[in-house]
C-alpha cells in the first residue's frame, strides 16, 4: 500500500497561513513527520490563488526538499504552474492530477510523458462525475487510449474511482468498488488510488467511516491512497487489512507495529 | 448482519463456574445484555461434561428462556443433549453444529430436518481441516448433497469456511474468504457464518485484527457470525460496514449508533 501524505494542502486554513507567511518551519515538520509515517509521496498543493500559484509551489517544493528526499505529488491542474515546479524537484514526481477533461488532458498530459510521471487520474470528464460504476469506468477507457497514444505506460497512472459521500448517496461506496474493480480486471498494470476523506462527509464518527472504507477498498483492488500518515487509526486499518489479506509475512508488519504501541489507545 | 451471541459458553471458566453452581442470576444477565445488543440467537454450550451435558443445558435453557426470548442456538456435538435440550425450547432453536464428519452427520442432522432447524455447519471433515478454499468447498458441496436428501433447505444452512489464525498461516483468511465466495456463488440461498475470535490467536492486538476480519469477510459474503455482541468496536464494525456496502438506508442506522454513543470512546 503506498501513502500519498495528504497535509501539505493550501486548501488548510493553518498550511494557506504558512504559505502566505513564508513559514518554512511548519512546512518542514509536516513534510518530517509524514516521511517519517511511510509515506511513498508527500503531496503539495499551493492552494487556489492562480497568480501565486507558481511561486508558492516553487517555495513549498524547496522547503519540503531540504529536510526529505521523499518523491513529490504536484498537486495542481494549472500546466504552467507544474511545469515550472518539475523544473525544481529532486525526484520525478507524482502529478495529481488529470481526468477526462479534454482541457486538463490537453494542457498536463503532455508534461506526464515527457517526464515519465506517476499520475493520479480522476474518473470525472467535462460532463461532471458520473453516477454509475459502469459510467467511469468509461471515463478510465477514455484517458487510458488517451496515455497510451503518447506512450504512457500503464503502470504510471493511478486511478482514482471518487468516493463521494455516503451521506447523500448510500450507493458512493458500492460504485467506487465496482469502478475499482473493473479496472483491476481490464488494466492489471494501473494503480489505483483515492482521496479518503470524502466518502464520510457530512456524517458523524468520520474517523470509522474512512477506516473501514479504506480496508473494504484493499480488499477490492486499492494499492495506493491520499490520506493522513499520521493517523494511527489508518495505519491500524492498513497493516491489519495487509496481514488479514495474507500480504504480511510472518505477520512481521503487524507484530513489529504493535511492539512500537500503534495498537495502544494514546495517552488521553 | 445476523449475530448469535457467544457469551453463554460453558468452555469459559467463569460461564463453567457459574453452571456449576446454578447461578442463574450470572446467566440471565448474560442472556439479556446479549439480547438486548442485537442478537439474533444466543449460543448455548453447557461445557464439556458429557454426563452432565444433558442435565446443564436443559437448566441453561431455560434460565436464558426465563428472561429473554431470543432463539438458542444449541452448541453441541452431542445428539442425545440436543434431542432432550430441543424438547425445552421455546422457539425453534439453531443447531451449532454439523461437519463433513459421518459420525456427526448421521447424529445431528436427522434432528436438524425434523425439526427444520437451522443448522451451522462446519467446512471441516473426519480427515480434519482442509488446507485450501477449494477442498473446504469440496467438504461444504458433500455436506449439502446430505441436507438435500433430507430435504433440509439450503436456507436453512450456515456454513462456517474456518478462520484459522493468521499466526501460523498467514493465507488463512483469503483461505476462508474463497470458501465463502464459492458458496455465494454456487449455494446462493446458503447463509456463511463465523467464529469470529480465533483468526486472531496468538496475534497481539487482537482486536483490530477480530474487527477488520469481520469488515472484510462481510465483504466476501458474511451475513452472520459468532461473537461477542457487547464488544463495541465489533458492532461499530458491522454498522460501519453496512453503511458503506450500502445497506443502510439514509444512513438510519449508522446515525443513530453515533447518536447512542457507539463511536465515542468508552471512559476510561
Amino acid at each position: 500500500m503506498k501513502i500519498i501524505g495528504e497535509k501539505i494542502n493550501g486548501t488548510r486554513k493553518r498550511v494557506a497561513q504558512a504559505i502566505a507567511e513564508r513559514d518554512a518551519e511548519f512546512i518542514k515538520d509536516l513534510a518530517r513527520k509524514q516521511a517519517e509515517a511511510g509515506s511513498t509521496w508527500l503531496d503539495v498543493n499551493a492552494g487556489t490563488h492562480p497568480e501565486k500559484e507558481p511561486d508558492d509551489l516553487i517555495w513549498l517544493v524547496e522547503t519540503i526538499q531540504s529536510v526529505v528526499d521523499t518523491p513529490l505529488s504536484l498537486d495542481s491542474a494549472n500546466p504552467k504552474a507544474l511545469r515550472i515546479a518539475i523544473q525544481a524537484v529532486n525526484k520525478t514526481p507524482m502529478i495529481n492530477s488529470i481526468s477526462g477533461e479534454p482541457e486538463r488532458l490537453a494542457g498536463i498530459l503532455p508534461i506526464v510523458a515527457e517526464h515519465a510521471c506517476p499520475v493520479i487520474a480522476l474518473a470525472l470528464d467535462d460532463k461532471k462525475i458520473p453516477e454509475t460504476g459502469e459510467r467511469r469506468f468509461e471515463v478510465i477507457t477514455k484517458i487510458i487510449k488517451e496515455t497510451r497514444a503518447l506512450g504512457i505506460p500503464d503502470s504510471n497512472l493511478y486511478f482514482d474511482p471518487l468516493a463521494m459521500t455516503l451521506s447523500t448517496n448510500t450507493q458512493s461506496g458500492m460504485i467506487a468498488f465496482e469502478t475499482m474493480r473493473c479496472v483491476r480486471q481490464e488494466y492489471p498494470e494501473a494503480h489505483l488510488t483515492i482521496g479518503l476523506s470524502n466518502i464520510s462527509f457530512g456524517l458523524p464518527a468520520r474517523s470509522f467511516v474512512n477506516r473501514y472504507f479504506l480496508s473494504l477498498a484493499i480488499q477490492s483492488g486499492l494499492d495506493s491512497a491520499i490520506l493522513d500518515p499520521l493517523d494511527r487509526e489508518i495505519q491500524a486499518a492498513i497493516l491489519t487489512t495487509e496481514l488479514i489479506l495474507g500480504r504480511d509475512n510472518h505477520c512481521l508488519g503487524f507484530i513489529r507495529a504493535s511492539r512500537k504501541g500503534l495498537f495502544e489507545k494514546p495517552v488521553q
